[in-house]
């Protein structure tokens, strides 16, 4: 048994994707379904399915509200599998789609839904498979989850190298940082600004492809989905063993992101980003892989941020704008719940 | 557009496997997600990559209560998928399990239902290889959704025949009927019984396995899961271009099944199954079949209950114990919600 208290009991803070959920992740499910695969824990699951190797990965979706500027959940659920499985190396294929729905729910608004998943999936590439749906009687008439799960093919060719991260190689984003949580927050709270921040919401596997076709020599990638850059680094650093250094300086933030998070005391590094990809890439192909960036539709903000350094502290520290060094914690405390 | 009215909005009935869901599945999901893959509507998608058939399968387990004599949702929600595959002649390889939960569950249970999840796994010899947790304010303690999804391999020498549902083919069900619905229905409604009824929830991979690999001429299965045996006859006729007949005298129902459902005035043949398939089988294998499934400790009570006939009605039909023919209609209304 791992829980040490008889009471303990879920809180938000265990879906925020930061320290609680970890913590979660490993005592109860990596502990009861121990076997390799889950437990190299990354956005998607890597499978050797005769000589075939394949990624496969379910996210569920809870926001709310349903419907942003930018997107709304249908949106969401495809473009959040496409993104883990476009990050692992994969090329998106099949999605499925399990709905509960609330009773009550309008049937125009699922509609919409499922025209908007219809519309991310033609984007990406990928079709819509198989489904499930189940009604649940509902306080909330606008209770609406969807769990999407994906299946990719790894072309190991075109795959990711796997040579670890190493001291000097490059940290990119592709592009701004904290839309998709501030554009959230601002709706949910009906907070009024002269211009609403629009979610990033996308799918990222073309933009992808076009990097790793271009010959980068990318060592790892990753989606800072829910807890945000912060957390996705710290996760990379503890999983490649390595400590990462950010310059503030350079991290893009859009000027609306930054005057709501001043006012609103939230930090960008943790807010989530859901059209943004993380790239640890070879020093020597970091232009190269800019300039195919900044090229697409969705990376023209591309920047580098960062680089792996020579310790083993597994930690990721930020030189701040005046130049100081300050450790980055993972998320602790769930700044902003349901985000997606 | 194909929403009849704008104010119409989701019913339970929606969710219960019958005629309602069958709508909703085709006037949106359907008509928004069109492809040819989708639009097969088997219990798992049949997907071709590279060289390799692989079925992909999706499902939501909203099921109240969370705990009943036989199962949980744990094993409940493994199974559900595993038998989803296995009823495609897949042989199941890999689950994906998203978790909606409310906020104050209790760890310990959410442990005991990850233990029961690892259990059923280990015995249908599948990994539980990614997932994702996300946590949302619950009016209700006890909110726990699990959504599965799975991959299996289809090994076409092993696999279903590509051969045509044919009059005169058998059909068999591997047990009795109707434990799984009405065991939650007592137990939900508190009703005081001599015998409590155990769910029949079960991983069938092994026992297919066994009936496929023991020579006999499968033409297609099913899982007769919501809506129970006349549903998902009811969709095979539909889906293959025949008609069906069944006898009621060949029906297992166990006794304690067969009170309930008379008392409380359910058909048992409208009730979940979560441990039962339904083959259709070249009529010169049932025996041998009927033989295999007995064999098996999932199987000791099968029965040969019906056959395929010459009609192409799409239809189904049950010889009732008198010898009178009825038409057994697809499940319209939901007798009992948040049954799986």
């Amino acid at each position: 048994m791992t829980i040490d208290n008889e009471e303990e009991v879920i809180t938000l803070g265990h879906g925020a994707g930061g320290v609680l959920t970890g913590k979660l992740v490993r005592d109860i499910f990596l502990n009861q379904f121990n076997n390799q695969v889950l437990s190299r824990l990354g956005d998607a699951a890597l499978l050797d399915i005769d000589a075939h190797r394949m990624a496969f990965t379910t996210d569920s979706f809870v926001i709310s509200p349903l419907f942003f500027k930018g997107g709304d959940i249908g949106r969401l659920s495809v473009c959040g599998t496409v993104n883990d499985l476009a990050v692992m190396g994969a090329e998106p294929l099949f999605i499925a789609a399990g709905f509960i729905i609330g009773e009550g729910f309008s049937l125009r608004k699922l509609e919409a839904i499922a025209q908007s998943m219809r519309a991310a999936a033609d984007e990406a590439g990928v079709a819509i498979v198989t489904g499930d749906t189940k009604v649940v009687r509902s306080q909330d008439i606008d209770e609406l989850f969807i769990t999407t799960s994906g299946i990719g093919r790894l072309d190991t060719a075109k795959g990711l190298s796997a040579r670890p991260v190493t001291p000097g190689d490059t940290i990119i984003i592709s592009g701004t940082v904290g839309e998709h949580g501030m554009s959230i927050f601002i709706e949910r709270e009906a907070i009024a600004l002269a211009h609403a921040i629009t979610s990033d919401v996308a799918p990222l596997n073309g933009m992808i492809r076009a990097v790793l076709e271009g010959g980068c020599e990318v060592r790892c990638m990753r989606d800072p989905t829910r807890g945000g850059v912060a957390t996705a680094l710290n996760e990379l650093a503890e999983e490649k063993g390595v400590d990462l250094l950010i310059r503030q300086e350079h991290i893009p933030v859009s000027e609306e992101v930054a005057a709501c998070c001043e006012i609103l005391g939230f930090d960008p590094l943790y807010i989530a980003n859901e059209g943004k990809a993380l790239f640890v890439i070879d020093p020597e192909d970091a232009q190269k892989a800019i300039a195919i960036l900044r090229k697409h539709p969705y990376g023209k903000e591309a920047q580098v941020i960062g680089s792996v350094l020579e310790g083993k502290g597994h930690k990721v520290f930020l030189e701040t704008f005046s130049g100081a060094h300050r450790q980055l914690e993972e998320l602790t405390e769930d700044q902003l719940p349901r985000i997606c």
